[in-house]
């Protein structure tokens, strides 16, 4: 076997993954069969398992850094979404073959960019070789103050919806990823190239919005599915209907220019998928204080239409004429 | 597309899953993104996250009870090695095709058995369907009085080591599910038979020897890759070497009909992984109340050698002589 391969878990975990773990006590250096880990006084905490695979959700030839960062980073937008701040995973990794060192290497780098970013470690975790694509599995754990996680069925009649960034870059960013050549066809510049890459690549989980949501928001989920089905789920959950202004949803410049070009785009702006952009309920009476609260952050808050009574998703055009919804978003069944 | 397939990852959530999160309050009856989780006051958070697949954990026609019941037994297996009690647990899935309701329905009917007998609940969890085999990602957690984990590292020289239950029954188990013919060669009872079969497909978790691990125990860990590797690395960890017995190893009916038939079987015994039996390492001044403690529980716990100051494994034969080790247990790379 060649020295550029790993020939035990031991060789992955302590010679690449305990660096990541260092400084926090109840990771053990990676070095035990469990993690320890207590929230602060007057905190609870915030778990939630999400997978990603090769094939499914990443190809195998994208930079082990990017998958790395894409793995921690859809599991800690749902921690954004629900007010949380991050504070350790668990990482299981499946490999078809023994990964090559270099490659092992980059991915580690990838967590620790990301984890850094984040403000969360690794603190155990499992690695397997099966069959099938390679898949790496997290656990992320976040903390919120007792009884402030923010809920996604909790949305009420008359709440102002908003969300954040910009929607339809990572469906754009896969587009490009499949056939370069639409770049040409749809007259992108280098740069909303690059833009659309790097926000399907690389999703920014939103955690600068986490004072926000904790004191102003009803409700709140991120968008992995595509608004339209994930804006269906918040309703369901909630047991309520949403009106979305299809001309107010917030777009790049980017998908601005693909959208001109090709009107049917507008579905990958409402279903795209991948977006990590968080969908946010806010009262009436709270608009005020959550605007002025999200003001000034890195990442702009939109507000995109409202909720109703009743349990119809309705997205209207400029006039007010109904858009016809696609199906749905992604779903894996 | 049948009425017996699922269509979307809701069919499986709320159709099947959601029964098993009732009465947790944190779960949010799987309809939220995250799950919220606090201990007890004067408790920590012990996590553990395994995965199985098909083809390398279990066989893709084993029942589908059988496979939920291990990919929980096997995380709650290291909580009870740790002293930890079980709280709650993620569950992520990975299908090649859309499962059968009647498989699902079998599937939830397993975990629903195991999470009542070991006394936690799922809480959260995510559904994909992927290439490959089928996969079960679960993160367990539990719950210790704050600073009372059972290390893997704190094995000291002069320590008794004692496993729990009976070793290689599981090897034996799933050599019976390779090839049925070999219980007549062997001249297995029927009774044997059904003994390593459960033995591979059930494991259960020690968790009756939780109040004798937090009390008495300097070191614990569990046993999946075989009682050599494991017992490897609780030395490496503690920094210590072992001296065991292999005329103490405690072994089954089944399996000592087997060692006497082909002597080479012992090595299953020392090597053949899947036990999920407790290694336990206690100081000599503790060992009476130890076992004055485990006493009376279902689980024997059986002493099979010491911890010595050095770094050498070493196995005794009834004679004193070494006998020569398997190079290593189950090892994924």
């Amino acid at each position: 076997m060649s020295d550029a391969l790993i020939r035990t878990e031991e060789d992955i975990i302590q010679g690449f993954l305990e660096p990541l773990a260092r400084g926090f006590a109840g990771a053990f250096g990676l070095r035990d069969d469990c993690a320890v880990l207590a929230p602060e006084p007057g905190q609870e905490l915030v778990l939630k398992t999400d997978a990603i695979a090769e094939g499914v959700h990443f190809f195998a030839n994208d930079a082990a850094a990017d998958i790395a960062w894409k793995a921690l980073a859809v599991n800690i937008s749902d921690l954004a979404a629900k007010g949380a701040r991050p504070l350790a995973y668990l990482l299981a990794l499946a490999f078809p073959q023994p990964p090559q060192k270099a490659w092992l290497a980059q991915f580690a780098d990838g967590l620790r960019i990301a984890q850094d970013q984040f403000g969360c470690q690794l603190i155990g975790g499992d690695t397997d070789r099966r069959p099938g694509p390679m898949a790496i599995n997290i656990t992320a754990i976040g903390s919120v103050p007792i009884g402030q996680m923010v809920r996604r069925g909790m949305a009420k009649p008359g709440d102002q919806l908003f969300v954040t960034g910009t929607l339809g870059d990572a469906a754009l960013g896969l587009a490009l990823r499949r056939d370069a050549s639409v770049a040409k066809r749809w007259q992108l510049t280098a740069e909303q190239v690059a833009h659309a890459q790097s926000r399907y690549l690389r999703p920014v989980p939103r955690l600068a919005l986490t004072p926000a949501l904790r004191a102003y928001a009803s409700a709140a989920m991120d968008l992995s599915d595509g608004l339209v089905k994930d804006c269906g789920r918040m309703c369901a959950a909630s047991g309520v209907g949403a009106r979305i202004r299809a001309s107010d949803l917030p777009v790049s410049a980017a998908v601005s220019r693909v959208v001109s070009a090709e009107a049917m785009w507008l579905e990958k702006v409402l279903a795209g998928g991948d977006d990590y952009e968080l969908l946010i309920a806010v009262p009436p009476i709270k608009v005020r204080a959550f605007l002025a609260a999200t003001q000034g952050l890195d990442v702009p808050t939109t507000a995109i239409g409202e909720v109703t009574a009743g349990q119809a998703l309705l997205v209207e055009g400029p006039n007010g004429e109904p858009v016809s919804l696609p199906r749905t978003g992604y779903d894996h069944f």
